[in-house]
């Protein structure tokens, strides 16, 4: 199994980066792996531990209609260039913590996504040299309120709620390139979203590229990086869940009041 | 005159907050001042320190068409609801740093603003609590590539360009209701945005109100309260400089290279 990267809060509350063991136990880092942190002494045992999302960027950049069968779904075309926006750190939650559903809203969409996880300060990269700066691999859902995207224009708002970006549970250096990305919603088998990361419109070197000239990226910084088509609403109570292959899951339920 | 509270590095590159005297040193704090930072016995001489913007906020909130001259000029309405968007924190660069044109964009604009600086956290306030969150003011240049804000839509890229968040080049804790906002270009002697601050549409109160029912603010984190008419292009080597009364002048060249 590849090694999987964590990021925990001990009952003190004080946060750990670590590696995950196939017992579930935590064997600490002295600082995030794409600072060069080392293993140390320290194992946290699961009931020693709560995980938390697994990077604690310092920006996030999403990309808008990456995948050709989602744009269409959307009544829109995909762009000629990656269409950027961003969501403040504030929207991000771990796995198994709870989606919160807006008083503004009536209409909140699940979008699952992968997550690139940037590992060196990226600046004017080209698409080679922006291979070099993903260190890693997660799972995203860029929760939408879809109706306030629409009234807005800007999706800053409908996108930006506390809570509306569930990310992780770990991060793995490598991907299979035609890895599936899957959503499901409750106890429902067949999943609402179903499609290969290799259907994006623009890749993650081309992404990662792109961005880094417009804005420097930093350790730590993620990129999501689009939803296939599929999107469709959640409602209070609600459990969903993203898969990817070879990641794993991320599951969040949505809180009823 | 007003308490001016900055932030600088020293020649090591080590960073403090500091209140700065008339003689321009720097007396120390030991934290920043809205975390109750207390003065240190270490002063900074005028030769032993560069200045910083005055804050490193965790997210840059920014509202658009927030003066109704400014909106007119666009030939759009102002909108019923503040309309936000975000800038990442990589735009920030202090007064007298230059702003860097992007290869990307014919048409690069100055957007002279106040900005407000949150002490406190804030989630879901109401414009009375909301003022108890404002801890000072600073002054904003919300740069823009105008023609990439018309291509893309989305003001992500067209606004989120390093250097394209130029603030300072202090806090100041007070301001007058009808402080006036000017800018000025070049030695240009008559300002391209001349403007009251409370000509806004929604007031800082009712900014921090609304947002703070999106995303919780944190200590140090920037709210830019959006531009006068006036607004008009940068070139190479021009200089920009927006004044407001009672805070000071925020001066950046644009880099000719």
């Amino acid at each position: 199994m590849a090694q999987r990267y964590v990021r925990v809060q001990n009952q003190e509350g004080k946060v750990y980066y670590g590696l995950l063991q196939p017992s579930f136990n935590v064997q600490v880092l002295d600082a995030p792996p794409w600072l060069h942190g080392q293993p140390t002494d320290l194992i946290l045992e699961p009931d020693d531990y709560q995980i938390l999302a697994p990077c604690a960027p310092s920006k996030i950049i999403a990309v808008g209609k990456n995948y050709a069968n989602h744009a269409a779904e959307m009544g829109t075309q995909v762009p000629s260039e990656p269409l950027l926006f961003l969501k403040p750190p504030t929207t991000i939650i771990a796995s198994e913590t709870e989606i919160k559903y807006p008083y503004q809203s009536q209409r909140v969409d699940y979008e699952g996504e992968l997550a690139l996880i940037i590992g060196d300060r990226a600046r004017n990269c080209t698409p080679e040299e922006a291979q070099t700066k993903i260190w890693g691999y997660t799972i995203a859902n860029d929760v939408t309120a879809r109706d306030l995207q629409q009234k807005d224009g800007q999706w800053t708002r409908a996108k930006g709620f506390d809570t509306f970006c569930p990310i992780g549970p770990w991060i793995v250096r490598e991907l299979s390139p035609g890895a599936k990305l899957q959503t499901f919603i409750n106890d429902d088998t067949n999943p609402v979203q179903s499609a290969g990361i290799d259907q994006m419109v623009f890749t993650p070197d081309f992404l990662v590229s792109y961005i880094s000239q417009v804005m420097t990226l930093l350790p730590g910084d993620l990129v999501l990086t689009g939803t296939p088509e599929g999107v469709g609403p959640l409602h209070k109570g609600d459990r969903v869940r993203v898969e990817i292959e070879g990641i794993g899951r991320l599951e969040n339920t949505v809180a009823t009041h």
